[in-house]
């Protein structure tokens, strides 16, 4: 391991720029920046270090200063890449919405809050299908917990649930890592090429995914952490390169690993107010998927299953 | 439904004492009172309103001082109890722990709050089985939600897992409703009879027990809520006892309904400190299982998965 | 003291509706209704049992369901009615938002969760007055904490506050008890009469007024329980009307006695939902302060402080 | 600022161990190492940038695997050390325990949690005084909340208590900088100097002191955080001295204020188990200060004001 870590293709992207079957497209929508990265080969997978797939980031830096109607803007480009990457009639379909990481770990909480804020429908269509006169998906949502809490993989209690609920889409939530401090509370990542639980805080495990799980699984991610070995690394890598050593890789790497103490490999790095960004993020998303799902029908639903 | 509705057997036991298939004892350990109820056939069951089996009731009323050396003694009595009704070789076993009960709601969340305490071997036992050079069970623990806010029924998530972790016993926690305000925060029933989610706060679901998972379960409950229409119809049958009106039950009946508003069957009657009672009661109850299935290992599990 | 309690002037009203002093007007404003009770002198606060001053009442039955528009609805109308009773000069004064209440009662909570959300720039016109090339208010927030947790009189801890910000309004926002369940998430009281910390949860103090705190103080304030004791009173009430029994008012309050076991004063109603209400209506007056407090700057203020 | 912060007395000596006018002593107590600062006048405090006065750091490495019985070890050794640095009659004093932080960043939420785990008498003692039979001090405790949130000085907040409730001693707890990740949950630091809120997250405010209130003060902090800043900056020098390249000071500089964006100044580096070490030491200290203000009536205290 290199020392550094990120769960973002459109960082690995700028790392490695010149890998064939990797195609990157950027388009703007206001202050929201919109960046499409295919990886469209299983080699190019293997080069960039993500798994096949298509890559949509929204990056709007204005988020830093909270601002209402930026909100309401990123919930609506959300809300229409997410319907984009689900290509179904959402209407007629069952989704499960997965809340991935640990409630307990405030940067890690992001897709169980989430999933608090999921409007369920799934159970009503099912036992009291007379409450809607109109169509709807039937939505259900879980936050199965982390393993180092449950004792159980994340892959085997979804799966329990995916073999009971038979959804055709499951839409995956979690907590990224970055290799940059700015990235966090600005970026938002769509993908269609599932995702490892835990990859942003915890450590990696199976990933869920159409090949894993049988279903199509979109992935809606957040960087809320850099791992702090990766900023030593950056570090280092940057005053070897202004000091013109970095000749002796070597050298520079046991330098990496002394500076790197053991400690820093549990240790993140995360603005002070990561409260406050979770808590927004897991509303923003929540609202997006809310609104994919039920689009001009939102209001009516909320009040029938309140 | 008669308005006075309860989930212990020590309550329903009272209100109907001469059923025949039905017995009863009755110890003391200290300031504890401890009721042994036995539900012996299908007809006292149906008589009584509570499936067959064993149900063991922990009293204390001084509980409501909270006094630290009374929550060891009641820890204690609870994890031997606990012992008693498992039946089987704890070092070798393999335990789910299932806190029933919605976390977003206070007096719900006991059986979430637990399962944040357990200490939690499952997976290293699997995937770090050298971490461990003593005997011990694989112990794992899930909060599956409840079907309002999931939308899939707590049945198929702990079916599911159940189905990847084959447990030798499952132990759900959850909260119960009693019929008296003075029973909130002193009492614990367990009972190797299974549970049925959601009866204290919620609306009943399919339940947990042998018959439908296959796997014997012990549930762990506390009264934590009265319904409110209980204490309006407790007040109705007083009056019409002191003032010899019973004799016209319909009356009473129609006089029921009109004070229990609507309104009133979404209420519940709860102690104003019932966020400290269940903060205390879950802890209670988490040290209790950890301590049956580690016993003098405790600490050394404690540390080795800290 | 009659075992019914109640801290809305509304329902006072109705339990007395022919005080002379006491004046009432009623309008509608789509699905709110805005009730204006008058308390004009002395002699008519002390007969119905509230102090001084003008109350206005927003209710909003169709809450219960929580359509975002009639949140937004409330929003304003509060806003509206709060700036009418502050009656002065918004753009150049101080306000001390007060959040009473405590924090880990979920029912009690309401108070200090306003203040959680409220936008606070005191201190930044202090210490940065060139950060905002407009005039906004020098708005702070505190919640005391009630005096079972601190050991200090709320009172003590305001007037402290208060002796150094020197405020030309005090906002104090408390949870109130109400006689009926049907209130609770659906009813806002505003007044200029000033308010008992812990009127609602725990045991009236000593209030905060113009009179004793030298500031204006507008009180704002949602019904969130009911005493469990009321509930019992009102039912014996309504049966002894029903079966022509009321004659014997001795009986009947030794009957209320023996019902409401001593337990039942501590016990409190409450929705199942309170978790959620609390929220909801947290975020509602919290927006209406600030909207109050900033009108159309309040994006800008927002962003500047973020 | 050179890109080093820390709150640890301990720390600023290891880096000028030579100052005159510091003295140091090393004691151990099991697996708790006990250092003892003193700085001696004003030109040591100068130079080594803290306030005269003495310092207690007790380090337990060991406390990183949560065992229970170090828990209770340290514990012990902070009440003994308390109450060494309290000097005055336990039982006739009243003392105002001060959380001091913002509740809504986990990190920085040490003082309010320990707060909400103090036991209170001070409103009893001058209340209900027949309900103690034996001495007892007066104990209040306050959570004045973080400049940010409140908008009001936390030492004004903090001075209009005092001056109401005339303690005679203060003892304020917050978290605290380190300047290394190992330090982080492993170790306390007591001193009768006062304290600044907010060094350890925050921005340093107007210090709480006996010069400042006119009470002595002593202060508990738990290192929770490091600045993301020094550990680019330890980085830095460490590389620096390895390679020979630390002559050119005014480079290294330069460099520092590259790799350092400015998105670091707002970064802290934390454990991922932030949330539980957090909820650990606000319970220890809970625990210390009520054993030292109680001790042998610890358990009476508490059930008689539950």
């Amino acid at each position: 391991m290199n020392g550094i870590y990120t769960d973002l293709a459109a960082e690995l992207r700028e790392l490695s720029p010149d890998i064939e079957g990797v195609v990157e497209q950027t388009e703007t929508d206001g202050e929201i920046e919109i960046k499409r990265i295919g990886i469209l080969d299983a080699k190019a997978a293997r080069l960039i270090g993500k798994a096949m797939g298509r890559y949509v980031t929204l990056d709007a830096r204005a988020l830093t200063a909270r601002p209402l109607d930026l909100f309401e803007a990123v919930e609506t480009r959300l809300s229409t890449e997410l319907l984009k990457l689900m290509r179904l009639d959402i209407k007629n379909c069952t989704a499960l919405i997965v809340g991935l990481g640990n409630r307990g770990v405030t940067p890690d909480s992001l897709g169980p809050r989430v999933v608090e804020n999921i409007l369920v429908t799934r159970h009503v269509k099912q036992f009291v299908p007379e409450a809607f006169d109109f169509e709807l998906p039937g939505i259900c949502a879980i936050a199965p917990g982390v393993l180092g809490v449950t004792g159980v993989e994340t892959m085997d209690i979804v799966k329990g649930v995916v073999e009971r609920v038979r959804p055709d889409r499951i839409i995956a939530i979690d907590a990224l890592a970055s290799r940059r401090a700015a990235r966090i509370s600005t970026t938002v990542q769509l993908t269609d090429a599932g995702i490892s639980p835990g990859s942003g805080v915890g450590n990696q495990r199976a990933e869920l995914s159409l090949e894993s799980l049988g279903v199509p699984v979109i992935a809606i991610g957040v960087p809320l952490v850099v791992r702090a070995a990766t900023i030593t690394r950056d570090t280092l890598s940057l005053m070897a390169n202004e000091t013109g050593l970095h000749a002796d890789e070597e050298k520079l790497k046991l330098l990496a690993e002394s500076v790197t103490e053991k400690q820093l490999d549990d240790m993140i790095v995360t603005p002070k107010d990561i409260d406050a960004i979770v808590a927004d993020m897991a509303r923003i998303i929540a609202n997006a998927i809310n609104s994919a799902m039920f689009g001009g029908d939102l209001e009516r639903v909320r009040s029938l299953i309140a």
